[in-house]
């Protein structure tokens, strides 16, 4: 008999609703025999907010801590104030979750047309930092909104929380091509950049096998853009991070084939496999969005629950998928058939 | 009888040395019976930090500060920790001399291949912040080296500094295709991110003709590799300009053919005027640098001095330059010369 999991599943804003059902659907599909889940929906997001104000309630987020894993959609409504639903709900998850992990792999899929002309073989994962820096919420304003106003932004980064994220890209590193390329901006940023550095140094002792070297995030940008194959491994903290894989989804031709995990890897609590897109409200309810990335996602939860050939059998239907059918204009629902199918 | 003009020459490190001089005949020429120039060289960078530990002393300073511009190399050597000159001499300057208004064009030349299959027509000017942000240096460490080590940066942000920049855009917008994007975080940068959005909606409301939006940062990266011709002005803070500024001079087929000014528009203090490539120790002191940014600085430069006709001088010749011979590989002097031949 297979075992039970609980996963917690947020649709969340826009797009997110659309796509996560096929997220869903997929893992059932990929680990039919090997495990089951039982779901626990959680209606949280833009709708609820403006319904009843409530944007994590504690009472619900102690019931997500006590799930196996979370399955996210996508956080942002524009009629709601920026920040509200992103610092109160999504980033709540990350920080409460102590979700240190942000796992983004970046691979260019056969059939799918690079923005790049010559885009080479793309294929590296980003770990970003995902519980410091400069999303702890640490800033301020005084008079606001007076001549005087000055506002205020702190990134925190601690020796402890460097070093557990440097320790996962070095384990990650080993199984993978076996270098790290670190990205910070050291030669402004001089004290946390300097810690960055040093912890890598240390921790790189440790791993003989792996090599590793350093660039600025206004360089690494020029490299996503110039010679995106030279990575393998990317280090860099939370807001390197954020823009890295923007960037890194479109040069593997657009945030639709890019999911990631928000991983706490000590297993503590439930980690997070979410999309990189965002909600889209520009094309929310028209059930044109690619649910690829969701689809994706619900591998890494496969991968982190230990069930690496239920998550190949995604990677292997999705690769499948647009090498085949990758440029054809299809619904949210084709999509989801036709990947299904091939599960 | 022409104006005299005291030109202040820093050319730095690196690859800095070998394109200044470019950039002072270009200048000389371009300006011949307009104005004229005499130049005072300043030995700061690397080689002087090594040979008797001066960064940028205050008699130096002074000296600068009573120059009418500043031409500049690049900053930045392997044999110094990252941040020593970077943050001693570069940020010193722009700080002491209130370059607020980092100015930094990007355009696609004919004859310039891009990395990007269809990259469009490409014509954008990055309004970067220059004095304020996490540039400002108010960050500090305690237990450095321990694993109790915790690491701060501080982004400062006024609405005095931001509304300055903010007004510079829209004027400069006036000039142009009239339409400024503001970039920044504000969905997690919650206190400066807002600061930034009201000053640029107040400020806005007096330029009617001036339409502006917004993205954040990672989108942004996102756009300029998948539809880079849609940017006309793009506003933004110091960070999130260092970073914009590399990924779209790389976009238009190389840092090699991007300039910039730091600018005290407010005409206290000299504005300097430099590549936005850095010293590149990989190919330094080999006389195959590009000196077309340099070259293009000089007439940023210009600009500023309002010298239009001769700036115009030296953008037509740089352009006549790259369409006709801009994929022949050619030595710095050749390229040089080329350009000088063509004012
Ligand atoms: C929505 C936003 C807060 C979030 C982030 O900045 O982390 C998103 O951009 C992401 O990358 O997951
Ligand atoms: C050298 C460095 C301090 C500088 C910056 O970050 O501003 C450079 O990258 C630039 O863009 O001019």
């Amino acid at each position: 008999m297979s075992k039970t999991y609980t996963i917690a599943v947020i649709p969340g804003d826009g797009i997110g609703k659309e796509v996560t059902p096929w997220a869903q659907k997929a893992l059932e599909k990929a680990a039919e025999g090997v495990a089951d889940f039982t779901y626990e929906p959680f209606d949280l997001g833009a709708e609820r907010y403006l319904r009843d104000g409530a944007i994590l309630p504690d009472e619900e987020l102690e019931r997500i801590k006590k799930t196996d894993a979370i399955l996210l959609g996508a956080v942002g409504d524009p009629r709601i104030k920026a920040g509200i639903l992103e610092r109160g709900l999504l980033l709540k998850l990350r920080f409460a979750l102590d979700q240190y992990v942000n796992l983004r792999p970046s691979k260019l899929y056969k059939g799918v047309t690079s923005p790049l002309a010559n885009p080479g073989d793309i294929d590296f994962v980003v770990v970003r930092e995902g519980t410091e820096g400069l999303y702890c919420g640490a800033g301020g304003a005084v008079r606001r909104g007076t001549p005087q106003e000055v506002a205020t932004e702190v990134s925190i980064n601690t020796a402890y929380g460097v070093e557990r994220v440097v320790r996962y890209a070095f384990e990650l590193a080993m199984k993978r091509r076996k270098h790290i390329t670190l990205v910070h901006k050291k030669n402004v940023l001089v004290n946390a950049g300097d810690m960055w550095q040093r912890i890598v140094d240390k921790v790189g002792e440790e791993y003989p096998e792996v090599t590793h070297d350093y660039s600025h995030i206004d360089a690494a940008t020029i490299f996503l853009v110039s010679n995106p194959s030279k990575f393998d491994v990317i280090l860099t903290d939370n807001l390197f991070g954020d823009i890295l894989t923007d960037e890194a989804g479109a040069v593997v031709g657009g945030v639709g084939y890019s999911a990631s995990g928000c991983i706490n890897a000590s297993n503590e609590y439930p980690s997070m496999f979410e999309p990189i897109h965002g909600s889209a409200p520009d094309i929310a309810g028209k059930g044109i969005a690619n649910p690829t990335a969701a689809i994706l996602s619900a591998a890494m939860l496969l991968e982190h629950l230990g069930f690496d050939d239920a998550a190949k059998k995604i990677h292997k239907a999705v690769e499948a998928d647009i090498e085949e059918l990758g440029s054809t204009e299809r619904s949210t629902a084709q999509v989801g058939e036709d990947i299904l199918a091939r599960i």
